[in-house]
């Protein structure tokens, strides 16, 4: 079985966004479960599924279906399905590409509710295979049977022995139930982080590798195991989101019981950021998309199988992280050190010990010990039983003190471990709040361990859990998610002229320099007159030519009417050599803003439309001081957005320049998304660059933009 | 035992580069050890070595001195250290902080070559505490004899098992001999990698905590030990780079024989960046010196204790890393995919596999496998039991493929791992290159193991410890260190004005903008007139107020008379208005650049000159799009610096710039440099902000600046 690498098909499903709860049932409750394509060798495809489920406890009906053979692993085996007398709920579908069609109709015929599809050879090897694949597919769902595959390694429910599935892996890592469910496009990747979980103790309930996403992806299976109660977490591996609104379904399931999904997206080198048309698709890229998607629905991305799983005991104690402001304690000095590096490269606060508990520590603390964060409770630890709880009670005291990391850098004899240990457990129990242990002893571990404290190898593993934990609790209590409005029409199609791209700009709220669109140089003279004889700039407008000043198309700074009407003859007559049909030029105000931002959208076929705001001006793809936002979102979104900007200090004042007008800023950022949003099917992309940003109360105003349409 | 944390105490030693050998012997290699306050309880400080010693096999004499008991541990016991009747090589001194100087002077009255002072209450107290230390140092400096600590928890060799050292971990962790040496002015942060090291089954031969630095420090024993010829690498943590000199020599010795150094300077959060006069001082702070520094000579900085140990594996097979270009191979798409996305974040880069390579692997693969970077062997990789070592042999012949990285997420029945290990163990000891694996499970990685191929649990680790040591490598072959010129002395003292600030720049080889120095409006408009007419700037010119537009005192684009003399006039008021004693304004030529960058210098008290290179302009500090260079640097250094710069592809040409001219630049960079280095003891620093650079071939100019010398 194979996998194509990095390929898969992105499709905008229709279905309804719950599936009914008995396909799930089917898959990971069945009573009965049959095995086309079923083996006696337990180390093939077909065989696998079958020993597991015996070795595993699934207490219904397994029916082995080859016939070759009157016997399979023990079980009665069938020469077909029809030969079983009854429809079983579960069909595992172990033969090769070319037989599982036929399979699969029957199966539908028969009233199977759910399969599980293993053959390869589908929409990963190109065309005819996904041809294929959907003709599969069709057939199923044309019976009402849903799949999962093909290509799947399948699926696995380990408290019940439900095991539609081939890995090897459980034959050398043993299951055990437990809290967490692992949903994965890929199979390696869905037994890697299982692999890991259970030689660390965890327990693991569902694990399910979709393969080819055709039918039920991996974005439904996530919502279907987000709604068993028992769950608390979910591993999700995925290469493309298959269906960003069951995913978002899946995240507000959990979500509401309190449970937590943390996500890999793979594949997000070199990608997205290349051939896009516009300068913000090209800032932007799909990938800034699928992490404003992830945060907006509360779902953390992790970058590697390691991140994937680290934070796992954070998530399944469920303490309260609160802000997040974390004490370090060690009986080193160099411990709180380096633990002060990682926090401030993980973006963890170190709290502000409140001067009661200061005073309350350094009557606890030994002379040399340091009562302020973080804490150096010296060797003097191992001398005072009481000190370490002693400690601790002040620190729960302090409404400031949300987290703790203990550093035992080293301990042997005279240490006692076991009643640190003790004391740990029971503080984080007492106060509900998250308390880690970092120790590279494994001895010390396992003491830590077994009192149920989470216990990591060094300071970063611990500090970057914390730092996860606390913020993805964060990132989950965000506002619900605001529905889509209807999609709108816009008329035109292709790149829009600098003129008709300002104008439909001021529609959606965005306000553009006072300009005139000249067809002659008497026009633009007119125009120049009308602007107040202001300075003034003389700009060619023509839709095919976006990038005017390679072409020598911008005219700044004119202050008189002779140059105003040079420059205007000189753009009517590069458009002409340059083949435009009706050369323009467009004459504004020459408007000095303190300081030129740029703003802008790209719409994600998935995800709708994201607006980027940043710096401007010619170098905006050098400097890439950019925020990206998933329409819609709020002038509060907006803000907390740019205060990450390296520019951000501007907005409250900087040096001699005064502080720059935010809200205006935000204000247009917000309604250029809404208007994004509803023209989302029509629209492709808007720069508008420079938006000139004015000093507080002075606005904002688009000097030059290109708004991108569906079609050419 | 206590140690302030993170605060150490940075002295400027003017001792010879190379210590005696004797007093290494001394330590390392004693033919005696006497230890003073000597206990017969093994888990007290002074019982400790000791036991130690007795357990570790070290076959020299132990001489127990307290004149409360007769024998100690089975050893003799003496009254004092004169009534041994004979010198010991070394000494550990376990008694309490008071009595310390006594039995230190006892010790270099006997003609001890050596001694570890394990109390602490010295320079980690306070003033007070410092000057009991240095008291310490020289009485014992004056004999002849040389000290560890105080407060230092030791030595130890375990070679003959020498261990002069009192932490508890050798109780719980085994000692073993190898070719690695743990040096730490902390004695928590030299057990932690050695806890890693040895529970991985690494040797360890030395590992030295030195406590407050006082004498022998980190450095010096850094270097102490990278002239041991078994030592293959070096793990460094300090708090304070106590002796640059002596680094820099330990890095020089350890390179000339391919051994190589790996440290950890904590304590960088927070610091540096606050409080430094200049602009240079406040973007570069001392941290990057401090990374300068550790590049320069070949010294991997780590960030924390996993990236410390984690490369090891490589590091002491010493294959050849070439230009790291690394294949990726897995029988899963996924891993793929992730060691992809792992490699762009580490800067690792994939090779390009030659056609012919290409060729040969489309003819080993199995059809659905991918024969590109990284390869996808897919699950055929069980079926034929030649495809992985059939493939390693074209990789081998592909002069672009440096390293490897072997995926295994998954393994059970019908995986044989013992045969993939053996061939991967095969081709990376044939071919020398670096190979290295990553796996999920336990099971796997130990077969690797065994066969000696380094292996790691996660992608991202593999990856990383790759990338870490092929840059490592490539660092480690950079040129020798040139030495420091004589230093020179600059008159004046302070913050000079900007005449002067450009007159001592240009004297440095800094080109400067045109100007005069005028103090009174009728200079003011000579100097317009000698300027040719061009458009000018009235700047005030004064050394306290070197923020002029603050106040007003920037004017820029004049281009007639009465504009310079109003301005002139208008910044001579203010000036006096402000208090200073001689108004003048300095009349420029107004120079337009391509772009404005800035370029600056700041001077380290330990490292020396750090010249910054950036984009310009009053949004310097918030860009932060700059790089920095440890003086004496070549232009080359700068090139290769500059490429990193975000605005990089300006060098280049971009858009309708034209390429900026990179050679004056660098020219300027390398003079400035040198100059700072020669006046290293009279600069603070230098900001040049504008440096106007131009078009290739047209030069650099720099507009405003400000030297600040020392004094004022």
């Amino acid at each position: 079985m194979t996998r194509a690498s990095g390929r898969r098909w992105s499709r905008h499903r229709e279905r309804p966004l719950t599936e009914t709860s008995a396909t799930f049932n089917a898959l990971f409750s069945p009573a009965s479960v049959a095995v086309i394509g079923a083996s006696d060798n337990p180390n093939k495809v077909g065989g696998r599924p079958i020993h597991y489920m015996r070795a595993f406890g699934y207490a219904g009906e397994v029916f082995p279906v080859n016939p070759a053979r009157e016997v399979i692993q023990g079980y009665r085996a069938y020469p077909t399905l029809d030969a079983i007398g009854k429809t079983p709920d579960a069909v595992v579908i172990a033969v090769s590409g070319d037989a599982t069609l036929e399979q699969v109709r029957q199966c539908g015929a028969a009233g199977v509710k759910a399969a599980v599809i293993m053959a390869s050879g589908f929409a990963e090897t190109g065309e005819a295979g996904r041809q294929r694949q959907q003709e599969l597919v069709t057939v199923a769902n044309a019976s009402g049977m849903r799949v999962v595959g093909p290509n799947a390694q399948g699926t696995a429910n380990f408290a019940n022995g439900a095991v539609l599935n081939f890995s090897t892996m459980f034959m050398e890592v043993a299951p055990q139930d437990g809290p967490i469910a692992i949903i994965s496009q890929s199979g390696a990747a869905s037994v890697m982080p299982y692999a890991l979980l259970r030689q660390a103790g965890y327990g693991v309930r569902y694990l399910v590798a979709t393969g080819n996403d055709a039918d039920l992806d991996a974005c439904t299976m996530t919502a279907a195991v987000a709604a068993d109660p028992y769950v608390r977490l979910i591993l999700v591996y995925l290469e493309s989101v298959s269906d960003p609104a069951q995913l978002a379904h899946a995240a507000q399931v959990a979500r509401a019981r309190g449970a937590s999904i943390v996500a890999i997206k793979a594949g997000n080198s070199q990608r997205g950021a290349k051939a896009a048309a516009s300068h913000t698709g090209a800032l932007v890229g799909n990938d800034a998309a699928i992490d404003a998607f992830l945060a907006r629905h509360g779902i953390w991305r992790a970058r590697d199988i390691g991140e994937l799983v680290r934070a796992v005991p954070l998530y399944l104690q469920q303490r309260q992280p609160g802000q997040g402001r974390t004490v370090v304690m060690s009986h080193s000095g160099a411990v709180g050190v380096m633990a002060a590096d990682l926090a401030e490269r993980h973006d963890l606060p170190l709290t502000e010990l409140q001067p009661a508990t200061l005073r309350e520590l350094g009557g606890i603390l030994p002379e040399f010990g340091t009562a302020s964060n973080p804490l150096d409770m010296t060797a003097a630890l191992l001398g005072k039983g009481d000190m370490f709880p002693r400690v601790l009670h002040a620190l729960g005291a302090d409404p400031q003190a949300d987290m703790v990391m203990v550093g035992i850098p080293v301990a042997g004899p005279g240490y006692d471990v076991e009643a640190l240990a003790r004391d740990a457990a029971a503080f984080s129990a007492d106060r509900a709040k998250p308390l880690v242990v970092s120790a590279p002893q494994q001895s010390v571990r396992e003491v830590f361990e077994r009192h149920g404290v989470p216990a990591f190898v060094t300071e970063a593993d611990a500090i970057g859990a914390l730092a996860q934990y606390a913020a993805h609790q964060r990132l989950a209590k965000g506002a619900p998610t605001p529905g889509w409005p209807d999609a709108k029409r816009l008329d035109g199609s292709g790149l829009q002229d600098e003129a008709h791209s300002l104008a439909l700009l001021a529609e959606a709220g965005v306000p553009a320099v006072p300009h005139r669109l000249c067809d002659s140089v008497e026009a633009a003279l007119a125009a120049f007159k009308a602007l107040g004889g202001t300075p003034v700039v003389v700009k060619g407008c023509a839709a095919d030519i976006p990038h005017k000043s390679e072409h020598g198309l911008v005219h700044l700074r004119l202050t008189d009417a002779a140059s105003v009407a040079r420059a205007a003859q000189d753009c009517l007559d590069t458009l002409q050599r340059l083949g435009v049909a009706s050369p323009r030029v467009v004459v504004g105000a020459m408007v000095k803003g303190r300081h030129e931002f740029a703003l802008g959208v790209s719409v994600d076929p998935l995800f709708g439309p994201l607006v980027m705001i940043g710096e401007g001006g010619t170098l905006l793809e050098l400097r890439k001081d950019v925020v990206t936002l998933l329409a819609p979102f709020t002038a509060e979104d907006v803000k907390a957005a740019c205060a990450r900007l390296r520019l951000a200090p501007l907005f409250d004042g900087y040096r001699d320049i005064p502080a720059l007008d935010l809200d205006a800023l935000a204000a247009s950022a917000v309604a250029l998304g809404d208007w994004a949003l509803r023209h989302r099917t029509a629209l492709v992309s808007v720069d508008i660059n420079p938006l000139m940003v004015m000093a507080a109360g002075q606005g904002v105003m688009a000097v030059d933009a290109v708004v991108e349409l569906k079609g050419n």
